[in-house]
């Protein structure tokens, strides 16, 4: 049994690249891409990636050379996501809502050879590009700028001599893309979005993509023939692998450049679209715009923050299915998601709210996810109460953290675990819920307080859009929450007073909050998320008033 | 990049064992398996499967030997999926159709250390191993045998000292799986049904029958607690994965100890079935039985033969819905699954059965599947008429077959494809149809016919139960078809002339039956299939009558 050995009939490697040359074969005639006025056929598809690869591989950059892309969700950006790897590159793609600094860091750090920019994001790449001149001063670092023209009405901006759509017209449509010889080689790199420290560069494998990619198709539950809208960037996590899973699917991606409602709703009804994926934050959005009414069901798949019950019976309420996911980028995208269970149907709507709003259970590649006390890494026990850290074991966790064997090594257990920093509970049927980030949770009088559940109730408020809570110094009991948050124009304003009798009625009192503070905005990462760093420092500034 | 290394986090070897753990972890009270009045939950079947696994360590066997198993689709078989290889062996499932002489090949062949015989086949056992005895004379090569008795009824039936329920309860529920450290390692041995040739030992590993499952999920679109009806053998590729595959959407097995009529209706109506897998000879079982309505559609897979269209119509308008899978052990079962498309939805029955009964497009994944010369190793035509052979490559190929080295070169082409002998075209469209087993096609003057394109049209006549087509040597045109029919005994009898004209009317002269002979019984292999390898030599037989 033993010397029966692999050949290139029986042991292929493991690349998402396969999702398209399969696509261009048997969903050669559907429509890949439809943004605006522009549509492709997945063979185009397969075609205009083919021919891009070629005229990357004639750019005089070697394999696994980084190419970096700054642009939203157009056809190019998806494109890019095969055509890249099929030059045996890697891809690297940027938040667009980084300000120049970060942008030349990751330009740096990444050593990126080619740097492809959307015409709408031409003077932030030039401003970025412009730091990273004067820090490096060796030209021969700089990356060759390729600026992506608009696809329908070319607007003439650019940044240098080349540009995308002639990169494409010159390629090879017949290019045979570069063998993928081992599944570990890496295919993508993603900065995190730093909310607990400086941005890192995550490494995902071919192998990592795929199985990530098949998992999430399991764990959605989405059927072939998906019409995909964009509404979650490309740039998050490779749009959580959906760049790679519509594809494999034979489905529809239905670009947009801008997250409006109006983009949304206008998508919905012109593409029926099936499926899309968003930040909790996108429900308010859609239900704070001029809403048109959805004829058949949106499968929305969320994550990024933990859903509000409050917030899911309200979009639902609209037509939107939602499935809960959670994940990092680390775990190239979600790595938990909340699977329905035929059981829930017949509970009234809030219990399926309260069920939904839990992170779930572990998508099937993952082979293990538990949560575990940090010190003893000892399973805590699965009563919904005891908490510990949630720790992850599979093929779906990164490669690790480019140039940073320290924090690699820090993320990696050696006991075969990746430790995700964020705290959790197993409740008793197995579905985890997280409590907080290891770092935000607060240690009152010896209790363990998640912010994230005062936060739950704080979001219960129909006065109150959004709501931190933190860590703040108090006397005699260490640490107390001390809650931020930001209300609706309307209704009349709420006090202090109101908001903590609120939530006096519904938690224990050890974990109401101590002090509200009212803000008009709360400070966030470029990602969108709340920066709680920036909260506890203020904590500490107002406390002197509190005390 | 390169220095960021594997490790137990981020690569852990792909196996179907991690999704028995994982239901046991997350669906640990849901009904894993319900067998009469016998039924589990996901946690006792990991508790048992740990216990039977302990009791295999300690029987003296180690790494990689084979454990046989004798059964019908009993709660013992399913559990000795996961058991067996959580012990690092690998299973054997024998086909109880077969006789004891092959039965006896088999144990030899693979060296059996371990056979478990279920109680119904104790005699035909105990006739296997007694002639594997003299052929041997050695007596230590003799394995150990585990009668498994009826779970719910013990009968006392034995054939040695060993039984199941013993080596469960003697085992150790807190048992630690052997780990799997070589995704490569084998997994399962299951030898082909010999329609071509004598029966080959096909080697599966760990990484093919994990990728197989997901495929399979996928192409199927098996949502999440399916009721899985086990009307397919599980000795038939571990019942097309589904063994592992009901564990990784947390469903339930119904476990049946026979494929008829009563168990299916009765199933289906005592536990809510949603899926089941069969061959399409067990749509006449279904047709001609005392119908029950089904209250609820039964997803039906079905494969080892084509189904014709015709017979597809009939089985759907009692509420089943099929979906038609093609493959064969070495591909670990289906390979290509007819998918269907929405813009089908709205032809006509006639057209849609039609295009069903094609065997459709590659699982995903398959790297590539194609339709090839295989002198020239070019593509054929996607124009639905050009044939050439179908051809496979990919991860869920099997590693090869045992100790057969000729055998395994030969069905791997040193271009890096499986060929897998079955003859087919490419539409238009991409999906692939089965015109024949290579051996099958017939020549007549020059024009390459499909006995099955020739079948369909006997199987469209309402008098004939089964029809096969063979060459039959012919003075002027090399070779020319010769249909053998089975008729049903109601509606009154046929003649040949008619049958003729029916052909004739419905297939160019060149493809009509030059004879048709009526037999009571078409030859078939224990699996069912037809052996055509007979009726051409019966054609050859008859030919002197015909010219």
């Amino acid at each position: 049994m033993d010397r029966l050995p692999k050949c290139g009939a029986n042991y292929v490697p493991l690349t998402p690249l396969t999702f398209l040359k399969r696509a261009a074969n048997v969903y050669s005639n559907r429509k890949s891409i439809i943004h605006g006025r522009v549509s492709f056929t997945w063979q185009q598809t397969y075609e205009r990636c083919c021919r891009l690869a070629s005229s990357l591989k004639s750019l005089d950059i070697v394999k696994n050379n980084v190419v970096s892309v700054l642009a939203p969700n157009i056809p190019a950006m998806y494109e890019m996501h095969f055509a890249v790897p099929m030059a045996g590159e890697v891809l690297n793609t940027i938040n667009t809502r980084l300000d120049a600094r970060n942008i030349a860091t990751i330009l740096n750090h990444s050593e990126a050879k080619v740097f492809f920019v959307d015409y709408q994001y031409v003077p932030l790449a030039r401003d970025a590009l412009r730091l990273l001149m004067t820090s490096n001063n060796i030209i021969t670092l700089m990356p060759l700028v390729v600026v992506i023209d608009d696809i329908a009405n070319p607007t003439g901006i650019r940044l240098g001599k080349l540009e995308y759509e002639h990169l494409v017209a010159r390629g090879d449509p017949r290019y045979v893309p570069e063998e993928i010889t081992d599944e570990w080689d890496p295919i993508a790199l993603n900065y995190t979005s730093g909310t607990t420290s400086e941005p890192k560069g995550v490494v995902y494998s071919h192998r990592g993509a795929y199985l990530s990619t098949l998992s999430l198709i399991l764990g959605w539950g989405m059927k072939t023939e998906p019409v995909y809208l964009w509404s979650l960037p490309m740039f998050h996590c490779n749009g959580w692998t959906f760049t790679w899973g519509v594809a494999a699917r034979g489905g529809t991606n239905v670009c947009i450049r801008d997250t409006t409602a109006a983009e949304i709703y206008g998508s919905i009804a012109s593409h029926k679209v099936t499926h899309m994926c968003c930040a909790p934050i996108v429900f308010n959005i859609l239900l704070e715009a001029d809403r048109r009414p959805l004829t058949t069901p949106v499968e929305i798949l969320t994550g990024g923050a933990p859903p509000p019950a409050a917030l899911l019976e309200k979009i639902e309420s609209l037509g939107f299915h939602v499935v809960h996911a959670y994940g990092l980028t680390e775990a190239t995208g979600p790595a938990l998601v909340c699977e329905w269970q035929k059981k829930w149907d017949h509970l009234a709507r809030g219990d399926q709210s309260r069920l939904k709003a839990r992170q779930g259970i572990s998508i099937l590649t993952l082979a293990d996810v538990d949560v575990k006390d940090p010190r003893t890494m000892e399973s805590v026990t699965r009563d919904g109460k005891t908490m510990g850290e949630i720790v992850l074991r599979g093929s779906s966790i990164m490669k690790g953290y480019l140039k940073d064997a320290n924090a690699t090594s820090k993320a990696f257990h050696e006991k075969g675990w990746f430790m995700t920093g964020d705290v959790g509970v197993v409740h008793p049927d197995g579905y985890i819920e997280i409590k907080d980030r290891s770092k935000d949770v607060i240690i009152s009088g010896g209790e363990n307080i998640s912010s994230v559940e005062v936060e739950a109730i704080l979001y219960r408020h129909s006065a109150i859009v959004e709501a931190a809570v933190v860590a703040m110094p108090h006397p005699k009991w260490g640490e107390s929450p001390c809650a931020f948050v930001t209300l609706r124009k309307t209704p009349a304003a709420v006090n202090e007073a109101e908001i903590i009798q609120h939530c006096r009625r519904n938690l224990p009192g050890f974990m109401v909050p101590k002090k509200v503070e009212f803000m008009e905005e709360l400070p966030k990462t470029p990602t969108g998320k709340i920066q709680k760093f920036q909260l506890r420092a203020l904590a500490i500034l107002r406390r002197c008033r509190f005390i």
